[in-house]
């Protein structure tokens, strides 16, 4: 099963400041330019191609946070697992079908294989985290925000080893970001 | 006058592992293919276009460590000031033009206006997150290498504030490498 991310940062590689905003990405670039047909730099086609979303708590309850209505929820019917230990049940307004997983990712993701899923997207940073240690990440597309933060919630945490990236595509847009795409290359 | 920084950072933003070693550098991406015209991905056309380097005593001493010769000597006669309180000569083998400046950032730059200096290249992480603080950084030429190292300097470090980036410019090479220029938006 290919697991995939599309994820935004900072040009300094933040997800988030250390208090865990992200409001710095609506105010980052030209927030009033005319974006044509990009005007969501991608993200409906990357959705489109995935059939299930893999996230963590912290990522859950960001997303919960927003109050979403069903008119605005980005996700569609996706089913939604979040990786927890400790919840029971997701937050009331979490709208999609979701389901907490406490157990080993390899396993979860043995099951969705039999489940007949072919492409999970995997969000938050400390779940992207665990699974490029796992050597389970296909593709990472990040998008890049032009604004420098100066600290925050990086985009990856500490790593077993380093991981090299290959077949670097790149894309900018008339509001001055930068969405990067590399497949991960790791050790034969 | 302006000033700019011409660096290498990994995919996830480091400049060096937290033990200051950027041997990951040589390793990214396709180290072995033909990259024609552009070896240097740009960095002698960079060194071109600047008079005078201002740099730290971290990075002076990382430049020291490689021992080069006369022929391996980057930046040829190019006058280089390293910003240090404690230091008062720079190591024997330092072969440029070399001047220790401990007053403060904005005195020497009316210094070298007033010297008839026009572009400076500014080197070294906290080097860069002063000139940033002060307002004095116009451009930015990130150099990121297809890895993640997951841990290490970072590039830019506590800013007194967001800081935002403009008209961005993306090259990509041969190895994977991309190479991303920037405008400092700083408030009007």
């Amino acid at each position: 099963m290919k697991c995939s991310v599309f994820i935004a940062t900072s040009a300094d590689g933040y997800i988030a400041t250390k208090g865990g905003e992200i409001d710095w990405l609506e105010n980052a670039g030209e927030p009033n330019v005319d974006m044509g047909e990009q005007l969501d730099m991608g993200f409906n086609n990357y959705l489109a191609s995935v059939d299930c979303m893999i996230i963590g708590r912290k990522t859950m309850e960001k997303i919960s946070s927003f109050n979403l209505t069903l008119n605005q929820w980005p996700y569609g019917n996706l089913p939604i697992f979040v990786l927890s230990n400790t919840l029971k049940a997701p937050p009331s307004n979490f709208i999609s079908k979701v389901e907490i997983y406490s157990g080993e990712i390899p396993l979860l993701i043995s099951r969705l294989i039999v489940e007949g899923f072919q492409h999970a997207y995997i969000d938050g940073g400390m779940v992207i985290t665990s699974f490029l240690n796992l050597g389970l990440i296909n593709e990472m597309i990040i998008t890049q925000a032009p604004i420098f933060l100066g600290e925050g919630r990086p985009l990856i945490g500490k790593l077993n080893k380093q991981i090299k990236l290959k077949d670097s595509l790149v894309k900018t847009f008339p509001n001055d970001f930068i969405q990067i795409q590399y497949k991960v290359d790791y050790p034969k």
